[in-house]
């Protein structure tokens, strides 16, 4: 069975200023990466603006990361669209380039149709069967506006190929009640950087942070303080990122981590269109947030 | 000014049973309705199932569809996706085959980002300065999780190569408030079967429903009456098809439409995963619904 | 059977500025609206500020507006409350005091218990097995949190003492369904302003609108033109009150409301706290919207 | 400043099946709790069904409670209600009987105007100014539709005379948020027990839990694990009482919590209507799920 323990950042996808793949920066900000204590690296999640990558771009991703990605590093693949048949093409070609594992995230466009358990359950069954690699579920309502039942996930992780869940929601009573009910040795990974001592506390085994493209220091230490017990210097570390977690993610989004990363050393750079870079005002009150917060 | 008065279909797209398209029974659909009075088609609209296909995939689609209808029928593509430049990629190439105007949809992924009306002005006023045929905005909260704001709406009236909205919420309010402050010329038009006839009461020039893939006789007839001041016509057609447009929309979506269409001598066929075909029971209570409303 | 046609307005309740009822006031207005076309009244609604009055205020507005009303006019008594015996209480009180239906809003606290169809039935047979006078059901969305189905509707227009919806959603479709479905001779009345004309074309019978405080006449002339088939003039009258009627319900509610009353020569006056009046820029924009709508 | 660490229920309402107050009953029960190592009382909130009490009975309760409670306890009384000034005058009364705090839920019915910071800011303000005790703020989104922001609540609390909140979305990081944000001294607690134990992790300093009515012992276990740094233990405690908290909350509500009560050896006997018994169905899964927690 795959391990997915610790911290893995959702990688932001470096665009140039004309919005094409910026590959030299893929690799310059892997290399940096390499350096902290991250577990590995996924590829093309929502971070990573996937939803305005084609798939022959997606692919191209898939293969800059691998080539730059220190050698320990876990790979997986952000492969979820609506369609069973391009998630699996894509899962399946991820698979052939080295990756170990894929995200998917919960189809949901036909609301009315897909908010059911059910129509959940035969999405991912239908991939899982079909795929060459496991699969870690990947929910986050804010963006899909449908929220994966905690009873379905149960049901799902009897599947042999799916191994684990990113559940985003930053829903503490659902992560719970998910660690409470899921088969043995399913893992639960949440995507919250302000919830992720509490998190940690109660049963994850990990976290998928778009936080951590930016700062992955500091969360890498609320893992590792966690992990050895000093409880007080987790809480510690969660207070002093709260506001910056909240900045990057809800508040401003990608253009506002970008602009985090731009300034902790990586390169974030410009989002596609119809995202635009943050505002002035925006980037003050990141660079305030980020004082002192180590890249 | 093209004027889009009238019902269009956003037509269904019709797979085999391996989920590919089925280009004889695209022909023939589109023959079929071609001698009904709709005005036109809209190809790979939601209905159409565009997000289960890919770029090539919708190009055929508006190759076939352009070659089987009739000469007077207008043609309008479905092309809004996320990001911009796919969008305009393929609203120009749409507008190579011959495609009068593009249907463009609320961009909506990183609703945290997007759900102002300032980006989505962004992003109509980017496709449309780039795009060659005239754009119609098509809003549909209840699938995207965002509803576009009319006071945005009527900014974008201005812009000359936006030239009209497609409103699927069926919030008559928002229809009025946008029909009385949008430029004059801006044309509204309603994709919600189930308040056809007060839509055209309060000034909505068209409707683009799709309802209309199985039964377009009886919205057609809405429309003609509406237009021939027979308003107790109107209002008895429009009660006669209530129940059956709620089945073939909210209730049972697709699958459930395209069941509507094989009764009606139409090829609906299966829909691609994760939707699955339409339950017994759904099939039933659509059969019972549609008796007597002519194809 | 109790015949409800025509328009209500749900009579705001003057305070004076120690937050008291203010019963001159409330003579005043009601003879004023004696004058106009209007049904009757609708005492101690949502508009009323219910919310804000004990149970013997409500008795007191009750008396007050019952010996001012001219001796044509109908009278409804808002009297729901969330427990079933104090909505009994109070409606067995109106009863003794001439009023001849009671107006009970949709129980809504516990949500999680109160949402479906069957715990909004079991509240309404029980208050209307105890009341002496027929029930209008009174659903508002838009405060309470809860939306009453429309099947539930159909269910319980079969009871003999419950003959009448106020539906306030101002969703077509659904009043278009319940019409469909409810028992002949049930009667459907709408709550929303600037949905009036369209609603009337599809079958209200009649209207409670909180507009109708300020501004009447224009209301009466929108039901007035429909009943003669004069549809343009409906259209015309609906579309000139549109940006008014949103002003006072949705943008600013009561203290808008009471505004416009004050501007058209009603007694408005300051809400109850925690209400305030409406500010300088609030008002500005109220006595735009009214420039020209009679009282 | 009053300190308000611990746990407290909020005491359920006993009635006869008359749904007259059982007054020797809330004797009963409060002997009871005064046994287990609760730190006092809540009187007249949401679980205690105060939505369905009249003034008269609010004192009514407040004084039996007063009369039955160990001196040790600290007693809250629910007061908030839409209005101002019957908040403050049952607040008033309550702090003759003796009590030390009022809790005061968000004012919400008019949700448009009521859903903004400053409208909370003006209401609570004008409670706290002619309180004659201090209020606990109490915030539950699920019931009201309205969620009181965390930067009103860092505003609140620089009030004298505010000194706490009740949170009871169960949402953690905006716990954190709070704890993080308000003035030193303010006090965070929380009223979501399946969240319980990661709660105190983060720094809430107490919780009032609908919970605590029938099985007291097993959420005070956690308080007192967590204050002498068992935190395997907490955790433990926190998963098996994780199932049957939710049955008698979010899914079975207070029909749910009285059975469990009658379960453990206190009255919990009818809600008043339209609440109604738990059904057969929900007393077995509640039965399995108390099984094991000690009264």
């Amino acid at each position: 069975m795959l391990k997915l323990q610790g911290i893995y950042p959702p990688i932001a996808t470096p665009f140039d200023y004309d919005g094409n793949i910026y590959k030299s920066k893929v690799r310059h900000n892997v290399e940096r990466w390499n350096r902290v204590g991250l577990s590995g690296y996924v590829v093309c999640g929502s971070t990573g603006e996937s939803v305005y990558l084609t798939f022959e771009e997606k692919l191209e991703l898939f293969g800059l990361v691998a080539e730059a990605a220190a050698p320990e590093k876990l790979l997986m693949a952000g492969t979820g669209v609506e369609s069973v048949r391009e998630t699996v093409a894509l899962t399946n070609k991820a698979a052939e380039m080295g990756y170990k594992a894929a995200m998917v995230r919960t189809p949901h466009y036909y609301k009315n149709l897909l908010a059911k358990g059910d129509a959940q359950a035969l999405y991912f069954r239908a991939v899982a069967d079909q795929s060459k690699i496991p699969l870690m579920i990947y929910n986050w309502p804010q963006a899909t506006g449908l929220d994966i039942p905690a009873d379905t996930v149960a049901l799902f992780s009897e599947h042999p190929n799916i191994i684990a869940i990113k559940e985003s929601s930053g829903n503490l009573e659902k992560v719970m009640t998910m660690i409470r009910t899921v088969k043995p040795g399913f893992q639960v990974l949440v995507g919250s950087a302000p919830t992720l001592y509490p998190s940690f506390m109660i049963g994850a085994v990990g976290a998928v942070l778009a936080y951590a493209n930016a700062a992955p220091y500091s969360v890498v230490a609320i893992w590792e303080a966690f992990r050895t017990r000093e409880y007080e210097a987790a809480l510690d570390w969660q207070n002093r990122i709260g506001a910056a977690a909240a900045l990057v993610t809800a508040k401003y989004g990608i253009p506002g981590l970008k602009y985090a990363m731009d300034l902790n050393g990586y390169y974030g750079g410009p989002p596609r269109l119809p995202l635009v870079p943050a505002s002035p005002e925006a980037k003050q009150e990141i660079e305030a947030a980020f004082a002192g917060l180590k890249s």
